[in-house]
């Protein structure tokens, strides 16, 4: 099978180069274009030099059409108004759309919606497989284990991070109470303090850790009586998003226009 | 509902009053019955004053027949050859037999197998439902992740433990390669030292810790590029399993006769 | 040598019972006689029994003097008003006073003191080997580290604790700041929650897990750039605070009258 | 202070690439010359450009004179032969030599002890503050604690990684052994597999893991009864050696000649 042919957007910026770098390094997969948007600096300069994989002959460009004409997919970390408008074009052009986009507005999700009839858009807020495959076994032992198992979630980050708990402590979180069947919101406990009283059955513990570079490590805990179960993950580069990305282009190929998500590619929605 | 009545065989021994303590603790089951062999030194004495619960007004008996006519299940960690009888005495009187003994041969297994036409019984290796989850979280992480993630598996154990790896790491090490669609035997790798070269792709590897008084911890890790899946089990105390058992013995209760398994019990057969 | 004679005092209670096990089990003393107050229950019963371990021949009385006239020291993990008392009668025999009790006011410390000039008192809120070894090594790393090492400290305990951070993070705290040269109360981060900041130069974090039967589990993060130093303690049983008393008192054998730390026992008062 | 004025050595290579930007990202330093050998193909490209941390205005030189004339230090990960020779030239200039080169034999050494004589060397195997530290915590805590207590060492590296244990795990199993008092070469056990029988008392076990990216993990546990205490180092880049190696030669300004560890630069000799 011929290599899979991908754009990526939003080249000149951090996570456009480590696109580029995922994709030359990924096998079955090859850069046909990088694009950017009109006017920025780095247009015309190779693609692989920007992005310290040396050169690879193909130059940075503002023509969207061409590029999609030229591609199978294209994976997109970008911001929402353009997400939305490579997902039109990426429509058109009859290839599968990446979205890793964070931000996006209900009426941008229902715009994407619209293009999903026509092509392959798979979309998630957290594209790395390990954090994927980690909710879903959240879910599955939330579900399979009963209230007298305590669940616990403790992440730990690096000092200049400025939200507790990180975005995807809430995601195992939601997963966790998804497989019990109750609502986050009524059962999260994230601040312990002084004179706490006992542990209240049903909740949903949050710790936070920061501090040093730490990229990201999340583990949650079913602890039980005489037995714990820890399910964690710990990323050591944010290169994991990139290469997921390139992944759920992989499994695009051939699929039914219809919108996706990271659990689809992995095959465990319904673990 | 009224309480689940329980039989507790081999009610002498260590793992038959860990049995008495998990049945008089939990909720929803009676100690009926606690059974020892003719002549047992303990036989006549009160089983909850055996077990350190306080006295239970239940006398430790040798007559199996009687214990079984009044009761709805029977707890059995002893040996292969009492566990048959146990098996067919269950199936006679139509009560739950929950088999954690060890050892059993295929002749013995086959025995069992017929009293499973008349009767449930429920058999495993190891009754804990953390480890058996784990098995099935990572047999499902194996057959999701590709060959890309490496399978390691590190076990802590007590100083006194004479063999390595333990069973458990083994079962969890079957339960990856299931999940790869391969044998673990052509793929263990339970050694390093020296000049090792680089990993053999496709390996699961093992290591082995021991020291002081460790129950057992037990991690199965899958590395991949940037990141990490670590999915861990630890056993604070023994009574893990005949909490297990006292679940299966619960789970039992109006299902069709036939032979059960913990992955049963817990629904994750088919994760 | 001949083994060392020693008293349990509050040998009803459930500490009792601990600290009498611990004498048995551990080699080079032996259990000369076993304390209970005037009118409680237990009097006149075997010691050995009600530990558990056997009978001893030893039967628990009320008569301090004569237990501390046959007797080279004595585990007290009684309540202040006693454990003063306990003292006074301690340096009156000269035998070497261990003292677990916790709760005590300046003027039972005073009390204590004095009686420190005539015989040999260990006295420490923690019995436990390891927290104490682990309280110097992290106020040895925190001197060591320079502020560019972000300081966290995690722990878990069982769902029926009642505060947070526990005492002994607290105490790990304490030490961490010490090693900084530094308050605490000045430092200190013990809520994280929505959004929060980039974390502040120099402060030491805390985080806390409740869930199932967790005895204890303590870890204390030193997170720089590139990399992590953790220091962690676990316990497994209770029985560390009684293992912890016998090691202090034949620590005390043949020293000079005065006031001891778990620190000076380890020998590590100057890490 | 005026800043301290750097020389970086192999600057050309992947480890003198990381010495030039933990030089620019630290405080109190300057690179002032950058030197490959005669004849390397980046002699005359700009210093920084070639570290990616944009143009610094200093040009890779082969003139080692004119290079020390204008520093304070030098940091060297080069080989032996080089090193020996800078070590030289460094004493001659009177300027700080740290040197993190590997493999130096007798000889090496012994010309190194001369240089040493005339101005301030710091050499170690291991230039990263954390793993230096490690190892004096580990070994004051295998002298603090009595042989109750097992000590086992785990490890984890990525795949390509050929050998094992890891060379800091030996460094840390001599640590422990130097604070028992004993030869790691005595009691160090690298392998179990099948029938062990029980751990031999005063063993220092060792387990080895690979697989994915990981840059290293350690970890020192020292197990007892009914307790544990881990001690860990993660190393998240390689450019901890790079930091540890600049904080070295801020050390060394002002300091007498002679031959310095990081031991010394830490203030840790005598833990």
């Amino acid at each position: 099978m011929s290599d899979l042919r991908l754009v990526v957007v939003g080249a000149g910026g951090r996570m456009g180069r480590m696109l580029m770098r995922a994709v030359t390094e990924a096998s079955g997969v090859t850069l046909s274009a990088a694009l950017e948007r009109p006017g920025a600096p780095v247009l015309g300069e190779d693609a692989g030099l920007l992005a310290g994989v040396g050169a690879l002959g193909v130059s940075i460009t503002d023509d969207v059409d061409a590029a999609f004409a030229g591609a199978d997919g294209v994976l997109d970390f970008t911001v929402p108004k353009a997400t939305v408008a490579f997902a039109q074009a990426a429509a058109r052009a009859g290839i599968t759309h990446v979205i890793g986009t964070t931000g996006l507005s209900d009426e941008d999700n229902a715009l994407i919606d619209d293009a999903a009839r026509q092509t392959v858009i798979v979309r998630s807020g957290n594209m790395s497989l390990g954090v994927n495959l980690l909710a879903a076994l959240v879910r599955r032992a939330a579900s399979t284990l009963d209230m007298e198992f305590d669940i616990e979630i403790v992440e730990m980050h690096h000092k200049h991070k400025v939200d507790a708990p990180s975005g995807t402590a809430l995601l195992l979180g939601e997963a966790a109470a998804a497989g019990r069947g109750i609502y986050l919101k009524d059962h999260a406990q994230k601040v312990r303090d002084g004179h706490t009283g006992p542990r209240r059955a049903g909740d949903i513990g949050f710790a936070t850790l920061r501090g040093g570079s730490v990229v990201g490590d999340h583990t949650v805990i079913f602890a039980g009586a005489g037995e714990r179960i820890e399910l964690s993950h710990k990323a050591e580069d944010r290169g994991i998003f990139a290469r997921g990305a390139v992944r759920a282009a992989l499994w695009g190929r051939g699929r039914a226009p219809g919108l996706y998500s990271m659990a689809d590619v992995l095959g465990i929605r319904d673990i």
